[in-house]
């Protein structure tokens, strides 16, 4: 677990309700989809590493959370303005050899996106 | 919108994938719950202003996402160890004279949880 945070700094921290309007595949990346995401007052572009995770159908219209004043980042030439939240979890894999060493290697396992668990408006705050 | 936030600093914040394990009550409170969370590492004791929008019923085996590493705060005389997130949507109700001005009153709307949008492990991090 990370420092204490006080809730001064969390709430300089913007998360919104988005909806994804577009995904599309950008040229060379294996990884990386660019999505338009309307956020209530207006839409973002943003790169978001889900290729391996999600298809584009799945993720058209699903009702997701935005970092909406993050830093934007300029990835593969586009400029992301604003991330995707995701849990990600770790699977603890057994070494290949587990009797000469107690460590594990971890392994990437699941993305999957966070998303407000009933319906609730394009550009709701998160708190 | 806030200020930007650099990355560094979104990367101090603890966001944890939790399952709701138990909800009561608190004497004298009519709008918080005490709950009892399971965050894959640790069990937590948190205070959420959720019954107005939620049975207890309803919370129970709950997947959600907890905010754990938020300095913990006293209410009710329970020690809150974290926050679960949840959006809150402001409807715009129009002013009882709205000849006599252009401001809307912003009325509390609806109040729902974020959560894993398929299931993932507890304890799992948000990134």
């Amino acid at each position: 677990m990370e420092g204490i945070i006080e809730f001064k700094d969390w709430e300089k921290i913007d998360l919104r309700v988005g909806k994804v309007l577009q995904v599309e595949d950008i040229e060379g990346a294996d990884k990386l989809y660019k999505m338009t995401v309307d956020i209530g007052f207006e839409k973002r572009v943003i790169c978001a590493g889900l290729k391996s995770y999600y298809k584009k159908e799945e993720l058209v219209n699903k009702k997701i959370i935005l970092f909406v004043n993050l830093a934007p980042r300029k990835m593969r030439g586009i400029e992301s303005q604003g991330m995707l939240l995701a849990a990600v979890s770790e699977d603890e894999t057994p070494q290949a050899y587990p009797e000469e060493s107690s460590k594990k290697i971890l392994t990437k396992g699941k993305v999957v996106l966070l998303s407000p668990e009933k319906d609730i408006d394009v550009g709701s705050r998160v708190r």
